[in-house]
């Protein structure tokens, strides 16, 4: 459904050619400076019409706070925020009175509930995201603020035009790859309009795009997104691992059709001798991994290791040129679709993906907040734990509980 | 946690070395029959020593239904189930008394709980899933008498070793595999030891493990699932679109590392002029897709064709070679581990992932079902929608209702 | 936190003094007719104003829908609405600097959140309510749409005066009682200001609460409410029976402190043989009770007769009196609050009762029609079930399938 | 259905005369000792056949814990549990063939279902809260050991003979009720059969319940429970405030019809200005209030006082006079039940209350520890909140998360 989260739960609303689009946040800290402000950079990085990679169609996208704030700062209570549709054009796709738009989810609609929004995508439109994107800039300034979470994600392939220096190679030796995710940033991300850190590899992608926009087709791409100084211990084993938290937040992003952490596919084709992520002591004394094939999750479970996924996004399914297909009634015919679309969504999924991440990693936090202050809560044990169930120091897992609860 | 699902709700417990692993199933439809022999293959297909492709740890694996089942049939309440462990050697990995093991959850179970369970894999351990398997093969009972749904999963690579005819080819030309898809059996799967129905990449892959295993070393590997007849309409945007609450499925299973729909990383390479599956009109009047690259899923929701899935399995991080680490204490050294396990669980993974699918699949049906028989219980609108909104024919959407609700 | 329900689920936002108070409903039934007019009689009942029995606050409580309607219809997305705060007065308390409200959620927001909003009762206030109306309404708007189902508050008890013929007295003979149920609309209710549809009772009610207010002081009292031609099965045991999801609803409403169901406390009183309901066939041949001491519910789940329950209402915290309390820092003092407030909130609270009910049965209709329509779509068993495992005719469990999904 | 709580989630199952009934209990905080022993003095008070006031079938209920627990320390992993059903005796009630027991739950469990439990009460039978009570025993041990909560239960009243110094009377002066609050406890409680605190009237309540018993018939009766040194700022506005949860859980118990906080249904007599609880500063220098008919909870938040609050269960349906009454057919009869059944719940009832308690705060606690260690993490804000908007001093806020989060 419209909801997603447990502690914080985000619930939006909204088609493409209704009043507004929004959401609730329920669950944010109390206690936390928030303002319009705050939200409308990722809301600008996701508008459409901002390049000319994108769909001309024109919306500022103003973030407007409705509740949960007052004097600058969080109560705690529910947010309401809304971004009102400007650029509304119902009539644009008339002919899909009679197509269902091939690889859109006109018919699946239909099928689902009977009856569908008149134009455009309805509520299956890229403006539902508007929602996460503002819910989600709540949750990473709250991991910002906390923990100095960072969350960066980029576009790494557009169509067959890949990044190079990916963990894709024989040897899954994926240093340099490590430290390109080591020391990304949103500003580096932003020198170019198609949010490709690698200056030649971005040429070579917004060309594609633009062949494809001139051609009036689309093309897919992937987003790598990574989470750097995460707290540790997030997670929620059996069915909530992190990874499938991740997961399930991605592929519910419009457009995405996989998702992959760590070394991922080309993980399954290395040997465990060699894909292990053997244990180190690092600089500052602590345990970690020498390799990060697991991308930042163990078990299920953050381990302090950068996390780093990526996510695939079809070729959008929305085309202006003609395409044989059939009519709701089976007739066949050829569709040709007017109407403002975007040839290649990935430059404006980084936000996307991104918000989705911040979700993720904010309701897990919670979670955790929560176990971390029960079991510090309780009493010492009588008899200490055997060493075969326990941490050797104490002291290793009370980093853990100071972490989170900073005082 | 370890409760999945809304309405068909399966809750697990059990570590590798307790007293027994079990589940409790919430919400499955009142009066279906139902005996643990019903429940056994699945188990049995799932459980270790099957082999000599995977661990020795013998466990008949026998189910005891303890509830929710009177002469023979389902009462609607909650199913109560469980396994108990027999072949438990709870000290055979005691060198984890001193070293985290690489790639697995000792660590992170530590960094999250404070404590672990002594040996094994604890809750991380693979006898988790068996609750899951249970659960899954009552799921699926009910998906196969109601429906006529049929899942079948199979390993599709083992570490470079592909089944050829996969999607992946230059042209996204599916026809081969989408057949392929179309008549595979589970018969079929189980005529080789590795599960691939491909009998002479089988057997390379049947080396490719043993080779492994000889080598006191492990490898990865995919499993494909198909999901046919399933009901239309599934999924529930815009969170719980059918093909994220799959992609979380797969990942909260041990060991896996990703998961892809449809046409997959692949589909992004291709240009949406290629990727759109037109519209046909198919041999029994319905309109379906002439191609299927978006896997059997459109917008977040199932459209009728088959529904199909990668998910990726990491190399299992038990290997009985030696592997510089370090301690938990930050001191290097070397670890080399005793102790039973699988050289690859792509074979074993295969009942599993048919499992979550079965779980994501009735769960899914459950939710669309009731939204049908609400749509279906208005009475009739006074203004009739505009066919911009509507289906042409009332009839497409009352097949819909009646094909979920049969009398 | 503030979503409520599981199919049909209602997320609020909005404090007392901010832009606007709303809500998001997710999971209405697609095809339902929908407008701002269908919602605005509740809220116009509900709203501050409306008589000399009320605050004096100015809210016109004008709704504007924002999503999930199209054409006057309902999609079967998210529906978003909002209703903008008016006749703020954020100065009005500025003694509660100092002073936490007696009996009043000052205090313990301050203590849960560590901030509250700076006036007025912020998230507490009652016009949080907003949000539950209009859900409400359209929760019932369906209900009796689909099945005709009437939900009826009236006030029953202001301080010490009570409506006579409750069943409360000795031989809880409750015939009077229950035919006032039958009978009682909301336009007889609506027939004077207090909201009691005895009219001798409601004369002193209405006394009794100007005596409150010409006294600084207020009054408490309570709310019965009814809900008639309910779906029979609705509530879902162990935990989510009928009645504890309605008294979860109840007692989420400002100022509740008690909910009884049927014969309620009074029912303690009574032996078993003189409370039990006897069945009796109903004049339209159908299996029903003699009395209704249950009040609709039996075992957590409904059963086609009246379901009837009453709230108990405190009186206001808000009076406009002196009272010796203490500051926040604990030195004693008197505080004398000025500012708007009600003296009795029953009146107000019918419509919130209602709506609270709708709600309710609204999410349990949607559970249950998901599992009926999963039982029904199960081939019939090769073996007949015992009888005493079974209806005597599969009729009877045929008219309640019938009575949910008509077509 | 029948999972109950967020974080620390109980999942039940189990039927009268199945092979075992129990639960799952999810969430419990790692690090906690744990054993049987522990489970058994609750279930034991619950268990049927403790004396002659109580149903003569004959249980041991004996505990036995499956997992989640190492060394008799938890590991954070769920707690499987369960207690076999030994004294089972199927075919007691073989009337029920023709007849639905009147005020019992097999009508609407056939018309729920379409299907039932042979024989006893099925799912709706008491042996269902077996999983209640051990894992409420699980919630208060952590309870107990973390912050030194206290939940005692009594029986208040059987039939019409009521426990004297009830807040019942005319001037809410709840002075004396207040104090035995204070001070009760379960040895207290256990000094007789009956459970009822005061000696004189608990031969009252005896002789009654044994009078229903000689006449075949029975009793209701109401269960009073504190909750003592709870933490402060529990609940989840505005659906899930304190007081809503505990009705929840306590309507959720079979036989149960009313439930009321603080000073109740008679709270609703009194004028605000004698209602409202005044704030003092306590002995310890603590902001408390002086009266306390609030029953602990102010806008649905714990406020540190004493959290108390009655629930109604009525007379048991079984009975094994003759009754007149209907066939599943329609047809007039007369019913005589024969069986084995309680003359009156309430006895047994009381540790099913508290255990009910206990997972209500237990699943508050976590959620609120969540949101103190969110809110605690956060930097100092650039500028100082209005004082309006914070408590004056911050050591109050520290005072809460320090409670919570001892080290």
């Amino acid at each position: 459904m419209s909801t997603f989260g447990t502690l914080f739960r985000v619930t939006t609303y909204g088609e493409s050619h209704c009043a507004s689009v929004g959401c609730i946040v329920d669950g944010c800290p109390p206690g936390m400076p928030l303002a319009n402000s705050d939200l409308q950079p990722q809301l600008t990085r996701r508008r459409p019409g901002q390049s000319n990679l994108t769909t001309p169609r024109n919306e500022a996208d103003e973030c407007a706070l409705q509740s949960g704030v007052e004097a600058g700062v969080t109560l705690g209570t529910p947010i309401g925020l809304l971004v009102r549709n400007k650029d509304q054009r119902p009539h644009d796709y008339t002919e899909t009175d009679h197509y269902p738009r091939p690889s859109h989810a006109d018919w699946t609609y239909l099928l689902k509930y009977g009856i569908k929004a008149s134009s455009g995508g309805g509520r299956s439109s890229a403006r539902e995201t508007i929602g996460r994107v503002a819910a989600g800039a709540i949750a990473e300034r709250y991991l910002k603020l906390a923990y100095g979470v960072e969350i960066v994600g980029f576009v790494s392939s557009v169509g067959k035009i890949h990044m190079p220096q990916s963990a894709e190679d024989e040897d899954v030796d994926d240093e340099n790859y490590l430290n390109l995710l080591r020391g990304i940033t949103r500003e580096k991300v932003d020198e170019n309009l198609i949010r490709c850190p690698h200056e030649e590899t971005a040429k070579l992608m917004e060309q594609r795009v633009l062949e494809a926009k001139e051609a009036n087709d689309s093309i897919g791409g992937t987003v790598t997104c990574v989470i750097r100084k995460s707290p540790i211990g997030l997670g929620e084993p059996v069915f909530d691992k992190l990874e499938a938290l991740l997961a399930h937040a991605m592929l519910s992003i419009p457009a995405t059709k996989g998702f992959e952490i760590g070394s991922g596919f080309k993980g399954t084709e290395v040997a465990g001798s060699k894909h292990n992520d053997a244990f180190i002591k690092k600089e500052n004394g602590e345990l970690g991994t020498k390799t990060n094939r697991s991308g930042g999750i163990q078990g299920g479970i953050s381990n302090g290791e950068d996390i780093y996924f990526k996510v695939a996004f079809k070729s959008p399914a929305t085309i202006s040129q003609e395409q044989s297909t059939a009519k709701y009634d089976g007739e066949s015919g050829v569709l040709s679709t007017r109407g403002r679309h975007d040839p290649c969504v990935v430059p404006r999924a980084v936000p996307i993906v991104e918000a989705m991440a911040a979700l993720v990693i904010m309701d897990a936090v919670l979670i955790q907040n929560s176990r971390r202050a029960a079991a510090a809560s309780l009493p010492p044990l009588a008899t200490p734990l055997p060493p075969s169930m326990s941490l050797p120091t104490k002291q290793q897992y009370q980093k853990a509980v100071d972490e989170l609860v900073k005082e």
